[in-house]
């Protein structure tokens, strides 16, 4: 049978009532006391029974993180970084995968039903602005990831995508290359991180003066490295190849260097490359991958600073957005 | 405001109690009043309170799964996989992420705290048998996966890693080599990964009349690209180094091909490299890696579908132990 709390007051030789006030740090408890309630809490295992104390706070410590796909390498990676900024606050995050699907989204939305959640972190994809703008029924905070979603009124975290991928660009340009092509640029619809990127991407090909040719802007249809590998079989197949490749992220850049190895071409020779996202798999690849940076670390203990000021009701009233902070990693994969 | 039951009930010109009757779908509705009542909810956009329903059927159609690590690709594609598994059978998952830790390791085993999930999916890293065994208290369905956990009181969901450790081994034996070492020996303490999996490498070793030297087993610090690498390092420096390696997981199989790209062998004519997991890096890696491929598919699956018999009371009284499949995948990485 389960340790209880009179158990622990016996133990102890004093009230229950007292057991209670030490478990939630009340003040006006001598150390002397407080110092033979933990011993009878330790000596008898006893765990309070936090759910009766998260009511009594009004908090559960856990908040979720809803994200598109957690296979997907970047999000991966975000997702334990989340899990460690919480943990050193002392909050349990509870990762969701909606697929982007519209009903997973829309759960999101809704407060994740009657979880015991404080707040929500969601990196939305195929809700639309005026979906989440509308969302505000179920009264749990909610902060916002990703490009989809400036101008909303939640509060809102995202890298500045259009002058990172400027910048990225704009080092392929500065290696010489002149045929510069980009794989991604159909990722998320009409405001996601697929025309983002591609803005920048258009605005650095403008600024050094380049021509623009749509035959070499592929789509894809989608974001892993299945997809890259197929689009840079296409670039290859163009009468005039390109002499770079700026990937939408670094699974569609890993799939490229795939087709790359496999047509005996040389990286950067040949072909120079450059991914986003940073992930692991990129460092460790031969050739190393030159990519787009954003701190995760970063992101996450901000992100989950902000929701946490929220969910207490602190911090500014108004509205908040965050921008991540980036660097240019440069590797094998553009400097040889 | 948010529409209510009443709402929906004037709109529709019925009771609350008929509204009521055909959102919990009991039967002797007639088909006319359903029909009103329905586009009535679809007029209004009318979401039924969820938890109240779940309490009312006693469930809430989530469970949670406890992962040591997402950043970890086995893991993230496992997640993956649970999450579709669930999704196909009307269940949302949950992820929550332990490091291994004792302290987030026995909130899981004692029911996630307050979490409104009907049960749980743990694949454990610190808690000892005894542990897991004697936490039984807060009443909720838990299946185990892993290495860890065989002969406990719970459910559980395994590969046989001796057995796929001995095949891969042994596919290393049949191209000829006869200096095979192990990488990643040291991983889970004494009945973890690392020691069921070096069962079945020195077993493979003995079958094909090897001799055993210690100076080839290297248990590194962790289980990742950082900790192959290193170990590979090691490993070169020896003053008979060996001509092939069967690293105990992917990522570590990924760092050891670094190291070996950074030394200019080349793979696998000097040094064939077996891995285990069969993570999506590695089937686009250069050279593509031969590796261990459980179902992770059919794991999701089933173990999905053992919870929540468990959750309903019902299927066989006694407790399971299910085997994954799995097969040898032979990639660049041996067969050239």
């Amino acid at each position: 049978m389960a340790t209880r709390l009179s158990d622990v007051a016996a133990r102890a030789g004093v009230s229950v009532k007292t057991v209670s006030n030490v478990i939630n740090d009340y003040p006006h408890i001598t150390a002397h006391t407080r110092a033979k309630v933990e011993a009878a809490i330790a000596d008898l295992d006893y765990r309070p029974n936090v759910s009766a104390r998260s009511l009594r706070k009004g908090r559960s410590d856990f908040i979720a993180l809803a994200i598109p796909e957690m296979a997907s390498a970047y999000f991966a990676e975000l997702g334990a970084a989340f899990s460690r900024a919480a943990k050193r606050r002392g909050i349990t995050v509870l990762i969701e995968q909606t697929e982007g699907e519209p009903a997973a989204e829309q759960m999101v939305l809704d407060g994740m039903r009657g979880q015991l959640i404080d707040g929500i972190v969601f990196s939305p994809i195929t809700s639309s602005q005026a979906k989440i703008s509308a969302a505000v029924g179920s009264g749990k905070p909610i902060v916002l990831l990703g490009e989809r979603t400036t101008g909303g009124t939640f509060d809102h975290v995202a890298v500045d995508s259009v002058q990172a991928a400027y910048d990225a660009t704009t080092h392929l340009v500065s290696l010489g290359r002149r045929r510069i092509a980009a794989i991604g640029v159909g990722g998320g619809g009409a405001s996601g991180t697929g025309a983002v990127r591609r803005r920048g991407y258009r605005k650095a090909l403008k600024a050094a003066g380049l021509p623009h040719d749509p035959a070499l802007e592929l789509a894809g249809t989608g974001y892993h490295r299945l997809d890259g590998a197929a689009s840079m079989r296409a670039l290859l197949e163009l009468p005039e190849p390109p002499d770079a490749v700026f990937c939408f992220n670094d699974l569609l850049a890993l799939g490229a260097l795939r087709t790359l190895a496999d047509a005996g071409l040389s990286v950067p020779d040949d072909v120079a490359v450059v991914g986003f996202d940073d992930i692991e798999d990129g460092r460790y690849h031969s050739p190393s991958l030159t990519t787009i940076s954003a701190d995760k670390d970063w992101l996450a203990d901000q992100t989950v600073a902000l929701l946490l000021e929220r969910i207490a009701g602190s911090g500014e009233a108004a509205r908040r957005n965050l921008t991540v902070p980036y660097t240019l990693e440069i590797r094998e994969s553009t400097a040889g």
